[in-house]
């Protein structure tokens, strides 16, 4: 008999996350309470109450900050702005793929930096800048990197937002899994660090959910107005209803009990993940130890081709994402992207064994 | 005592039109019967059964229909696919407003044709195309158009349809004001008339809520798969649970009765206008007489310039939008758009009778 399928392809919250009813509960309240202004058409940075809910959090003003559907948009907003054809942006390696199609759209020269446990090595980083390569912006996930789960040690987020302000270029800080912190304590946000020379993204879709469609971007004072203008001229407005809801859920303090919620349900699924790969993986690959977020990740030690990796699990009922798509220029046969947070722990265990299984036998 | 402030600035429904009730109604109902789905991240193309519900009603796949985040943001997924720098582009002129800036901003070069009273010249149209300047697409507002409220003729609708079929280019057919028709029958739509190479787009903005934030295009399927990946590469997917609630709003079978509500709601209003106006601007303009839609307008007699035409309105407390914006290249400092569905009956004679006295009183 077949295994059952599994899948390690979907890094997106399980539906048991979602607080459905409390949702419901905020639409009726909002319409109710202010369905003129939400069902109205709204000035482009979004619904005033949870920019400024935002702005105060983070020690802006509201003018800094832009609402959108998601936070990906908000990137092509910057990629769009920022870069001309053949303009180098430098990239995480591995790193998001969505990032990586949003940028090479703009005609951008991706230039990518091999990840260490740590974050990027900030010396090679420093070379290429003070070759004179200078990008329009380095997109990074300083928080439980996806794909790699790697977090950026302290050090080095020091390092590179003095090179964004020695240099000039701009940071775009991706934190949608910063809040998912399931052991020991957060550093400073980059943003913290270089307020004037990086742009922070996020969104709500890992903290309530992802079909809400609410991401926002912290924005320095230099770009907020051009930004807030191509949000109008490419859709008016993004959705108030969906903005109004997540402030009413926040202002009724129900955000901070449900991160809670998510980290208790999120943390055996890791710790399963991590128990799963010392148990199956030791000899066939390494890998890091996330404290938080929504992935593991393998590099395999053997030389394989990812088409037969992905062909062979698939034998095996197990989904995996082609590696090669998180690589900016290449590469990428050998490693495996391992979101936990949608798979139960015996799940997790049945899946990494089976993983172990098919890496052994890979010709 | 200065006039209370009148806007002839807001094509925007009024918010008495908006049925806030019925979409809270609809939110719960949805949530609690499909939030896994709309809670979730989905496929670009958009909530499948509204998808589905369109393309029944309009004949196509449903692969063919694309919602998305308003309709304008699937314009310009348009403009991104189909316009390289200094690629022809065709309009009505006036035109959108917005539509404009889309099209500027990929750099197209955009092609002006003057509006009858019942179209552009369609013999100018086919001499340009005869002399070789075949456009990317042509896009236009058949009904009750923004911002003149002019509507194509049957005849012109047959002839452009014929022009694109035999010089292969597109036509974006926006329609979002077609079904609010407060006298006579509907001719029949671009879409109908050429489907291989018409692009229609629309929204329930004007029919339900702007607010909501649901556009949709009817895409001809040889552009379907490709817009749709844009999409997906640039927001992952556009908010489900408002086009839920639109899709249930429909299925509980509320929509018609209440495009009728709006329709008796705006009948007055537009008879208000047309009332006005001859009673006003008799000898001072020139204007058509829609049937429908959000616009009226003038054509003023006299040359006058729109700075001191807009600065003379605001001394009499009536804000006009700046006329020149609606027009390609240059021109429309005699041209008013007179949106009349957001003012009451006394409020657009009060409005016109100001906007006469302006006009007098012009140097």
């Amino acid at each position: 008999m077949a295994p059952s399928p599994l899948k390690f392809t979907r890094g997106v919250p399980p539906p048991e996350s979602f607080p459905t009813a409390a949702l419901s509960e905020c639409a009726q309240s909002v319409l109710a309470k202010d369905g003129d202004l939400i069902l109205q058409y709204g000035s482009a940075g979004g619904y005033a109450p949870l920019r400024a809910l935002i702005a105060q959090q983070t020690g802006v003003a509201e003018n800094q900050v832009l609402l959108g559907q998601g936070s990906l948009q908000l990137a092509d907003f910057c990629a769009r702005l920022l870069i001309e054809p053949g303009t180098p942006v430098y990239v995480e390696e591995p790193t998001y793929d969505r990032a990586l199609t949003i940028y090479r759209r703009a005609r951008a020269r991706v230039v990518g930096f091999p990840l260490q446990a740590d974050g990027p090595d900030v010396d090679v980083v420093a070379a290429r800048l003070a070759s004179g390569d200078r990008p329009a912006l380095f997109y990074m996930i300083p928080d439980f990197q996806n794909p790699s789960g790697s977090v950026l040690s302290l050090e080095k987020r020091r390092r590179l937002a003095a090179l964004a302000q020695q240099h000039g270029f701009w940071i775009i800080e991706d934190v949608p899994y910063r809040r998912l912190r399931y052991r020991g304590a957060a550093l400073p946000s980059l943003l913290e660090l270089a307020p004037d020379r990086v742009l922070q993204m996020s969104s709500y879709s890992k903290l309530i959910s992802p079909g809400l469609r609410v991401g926002y971007m912290i924005l320095p004072d230099a770009l907020a107005t051009r930004l807030t203008k191509m949000a109008e001229d490419t859709y008016i407005n993004s959705s108030y209803l969906n903005q109004a809801i997540v402030y009413e859920f926040i202002r009724r303090g129900w955000l901070e009990p449900n991160i809670s919620h998510l980290c208790e349900l999120y943390r055996p699924r890791l710790d399963a993940m991590l128990a799963a790969l010392t148990a199956q993986m030791d000899g066939l690959a390494t890998w890091l130890r996330p404290d938080g977020g929504f992935f593991a990740s393998l590099s395999l030690q053997a030389s394989v081709s990812a088409d037969a990796l992905l062909s062979c699990a698939r034998q095996a009922n197990l989904e995996l994402t082609d590696g090669r798509g998180f690589f900016a220029n290449g590469g990428g046969d050998a490693f495996i992207r391992l979101p936990f947070c949608a798979l139960t722990p015996p799940e997790i265990a049945d899946a990494v064994a089976r993983l172990a299984e098919v890496v052994r036998q890979l010709p």
